[in-house]
């Protein structure tokens, strides 16, 4: 019987951390990413310019640690692993910022790829990164900038069997609260990606002959603009580790 | 021959002035929000925190009075009549504001119903406001509030025949650039509207007999949250005289 989001939000409080790629099937995930509030109008104008890598699902009320998308969730806490950003450059990862919250906190929940997983998974797909991490990468494409915001599109691979590409285009093409179609399938050289086996973020994918690379825009594109714009702090989830909400996406199914 | 929406926003920029509903078929239809940027970040999280009543389709930079959804247009000038807000009260409607605009002016674009129209058109349902302004109503919803920013939810009302409100329904449920699916069908008075005959803004509605009154929600929820919250100063378009753009709404199709 798989965990609830609940059931892994309050297990994550207690200190434990993993990444969340495959659990709480059926619930969507986000990314976190908490600024300053003289940073919010830049954030929020950044993220609807980019709606592809960052599908809004919740902005809070100014200090707030608390979101309607899931209840008695306390979003200082309850992540399993989070990154703390000082003028650009990662200077902790812990598993709570409690003690580094401000008061002026404004915090963005975008909605993350690894939510439609489950429905790829019920699709027939084979996936390709039982227990590690998906891989990311930084790509040649630039985000559409928004006052001091600026930084490269960062995308997500999963490897995909031929036959099965369309299907997964045409099921992701439903969830654009988690993303969206794909940004880009069989050329990662057409995105600057050099060499798939160092991805930028996360772990290599296992690919077996046959499977062709797929990208999806990926929210870790906040991140790399955090390191790009050099915000004076910011916090953020760890890559992979993410904000497990109460809300269940809707089941998607497409023809054959 | 339908004119281009550049050819009108040239003709409106010489101080023409009529509604928009059925002008430029095929393309996207916006409402004008512009604010000072004091005001820029409340608004943002506004829009943001009400999708189907106010999709984004484009917030320009700072003091910009330019749009990538339209080549060469400016906002000052391109509508076909403006309205001009001080302290949340309507005080002009002229056909340009370029005398009254402010440098640091931040302008929300967001969708129109006027998009959908053609496609209902097109699907076989009969127009019932030939020529005049499409009926637009406050409802006893509020709008989730952001900041300074709160209000009513407003929306606008076709009368469609019974036989097509399904239809209608997964026709505009495609279209959620231009507020989507209906939010309500069938009951005005679930809504608190007592009188259809009385819209709150534009024209009453010609229905027939068999006739569904369909409720969709009404970017003109943003005007009625200026009047709610009050800003120093604010523009507007006028009610159904909305902003041309350039793009086109892709053709949308369902099963009978």
């Amino acid at each position: 019987m798989p965990e609830t989001a609940a059931e892994l939000r309050a297990r994550f409080r207690t200190g434990v951390s993993e990444p969340t790629s495959g659990l709480a099937p059926g619930f969507r995930q986000a990314n976190l990413l908490v600024v300053p509030a003289d940073w919010a109008y830049d954030v929020l104008l950044f993220i609807h310019r980019n709606p592809e890598a960052c599908p809004v699902l919740d902005v809070t009320d100014t200090g707030s640690r608390h979101t309607p998308l899931a209840e008695g969730a306390d979003l200082r806490t309850d992540l399993p692993r989070y990154r703390v950003w000082r003028d650009g450059r990662l200077v902790d990862e812990p598993t709570d910022v409690a003690d580094v919250w401000r008061e002026d906190s404004v915090s963005f929940l975008t909605g993350c790829s690894f939510t439609f997983d489950s429905a790829l998974t019920q699709a027939g797909l084979p996936w390709r990164y039982p227990g590690r991490n998906v891989a990311m990468y930084k790509t040649n494409r630039d985000a559409r900038p928004a006052g001091r915001m600026h930084g490269p599109l960062v995308v997500s691979m999963r490897p995909v069997p031929a036959e099965l590409v369309g299907t997964a285009g045409r099921i992701t093409a439903l969830m654009p609260a988690s993303h969206g179609a794909p940004v880009q399938i069989g050329s990662p050289r057409a995105l600057g990606i050099r060499d798939l086996a160092r991805p930028d973020f996360g772990d290599p994918a296992e690919a077996e002959p046959g499977d062709v690379p797929v990208f999806w825009a990926c929210g870790v594109t906040l991140q790399a603009a955090l390191v790009a714009t050099r915000p004076p702090f910011a916090i953020t989830h760890a890559p992979g580790h993410m904000f497990l909400t109460d809300v269940r996406e809707p089941n998607v199914t497409v023809p054959g």
